[in-house]
């Protein structure tokens, strides 16, 4: 496959159309606001100890020191949240208290998917227009899988992958695996940082949908230089018109 | 692809060459014994509570309890000893041995891999010969992917699939996706319920290499009716002849 220039439209070859890859958490669903919420229960679980600020704070860095062996997802939360509630209260915090630290993490798990406003029309009607779409998530496996499964979108695409981590190797691996020319690859998410840097600094184009909630480690202060490649939009009900603009 | 029959060696195709499906975990690499240790350790932190024996099944209840939810892998195995720590000692646990339990599962996440005997050079063998290989494991995605590229044998694969269960349905889409016809398949593991039995049921090959410890999960009574396509090795040193006697 090679890249077909932007203005090759309605005559495109279907090997030259563009390839759309779908982030999951917080762009079809929700998820930072379940964090969120689990995020509320252990300050006030802590508030004896600590004021929420000092909380978050400790478990922010216990959540980054952890990264590297437990990757993303709600597991690697729950350990860090149980780590962070014992180095805060020097061991004091009860087992019933464990207990519902476990509980929050199992309730993330177990919540049902919720999609996004416009997700399930838009997906369909890029997919009756004979698009290519790949989702790409990171996070816990088993969770990722079920959610897809219990989205009802998963027929919607080619497949949908399951990364430990959304940097520029492994964009770049999945578009060899797929054989999706870089330039021909318009991948659409919440997070500037894993969504739309590494796919720019291939050469890739970024659609940016914000989600009113950001986890701090997904923020990112500079975006690299992308004329062209790079667009905001307010929901995805505005991709299809963006696709079509780019001559998908 | 199309099926060979088993009698064609030398003057198969390469499209018609038997394609070797491997995992990892205590096929390649030691890690029940990791698991194993970090149970004997779980054993003595309560054993002023109970005996090792029902602290065995209580932690097994639990972890079949969470599977659905947590999937496999050490950081699912971590919540539950936590889990079944605090109720097997009605919340009398102390905070310095969840610490400890903690510590367990990050040791198991953390130590180097190593690999079982022959292992290297008889997947060097098998790649210079010209074999496609795939590894196919299951367990926690990041921890899985490190062990690969740790193990310093990525590059004989021509990809390594990390997955959530090993069952048919996995199979299936893994060799539909590598396009690999059914009965010119081998899977290579120690695990009669995740590598043997499902690629059997499939229609494919299956070479059993036990491993001198196994999960009881992973124990199967009974194997699907397969006559001249399971086969049983003392070592992965065997495998070579095998593939060559089944026209590899």
């Amino acid at each position: 496959m090679t890249a077909a220039p932007a203005h090759a439209s309605a005559q495109t070859t279907p090997d030259a159309a563009l390839v759309l890859g779908f982030d999951a958490d917080d762009t079809l669903w929700h998820n930072e606001t379940l964090f969120a919420a689990a995020h509320a229960k252990f300050h006030a679980l802590l508030a004896s100890h600590h004021d929420p600020d000092t909380v978050e704070r400790a478990l922010y860095a216990t959540e980054l020191r952890n990264l590297p062996l437990y990757g993303y997802g709600a597991k690697g939360f729950t350990l860090s949240a149980i780590e962070t509630a014992i180095e805060l209260t020097e061991g004091r915090v009860s087992a019933r208290e464990l207990r519902e630290l476990i509980a929050l993490g199992r309730d993330i798990l177990a919540h049902p998917v919720e999609l996004l406003e416009a997700v399930p029309d838009t997906l369909a009607a890029l997919a009756a227009a004979g698009h290519r779409m790949l989702l790409i998530t990171k996070g816990d496996l088993r969770h990722q899988e079920r959610k897809i499964e219990a989205s009802g979108l998963a027929s919607h695409f080619l497949a949908a992958e399951v990364v430990s981590e959304k940097d520029e190797a492994t964009y770049a691996r999945l578009l060899r695996r797929h054989e999706v020319a870089p330039a021909r690859f318009l991948m659409v998410g919440n997070s500037l940082r894993s969504d739309i840097a590494p796919v720019l600094r291939l050469g890739g184009l970024a659609a940016h949908i914000p989600y009113p909630l950001t986890w701090e480690h997904e923020k990112l202060a500079e975006l690299p230089q992308a004329p062209g490649r790079f667009f905001t939009l307010n929901s995805i009900r505005e991709l299809p018109a963006l696709v079509a603009r780019l001559g998908g």
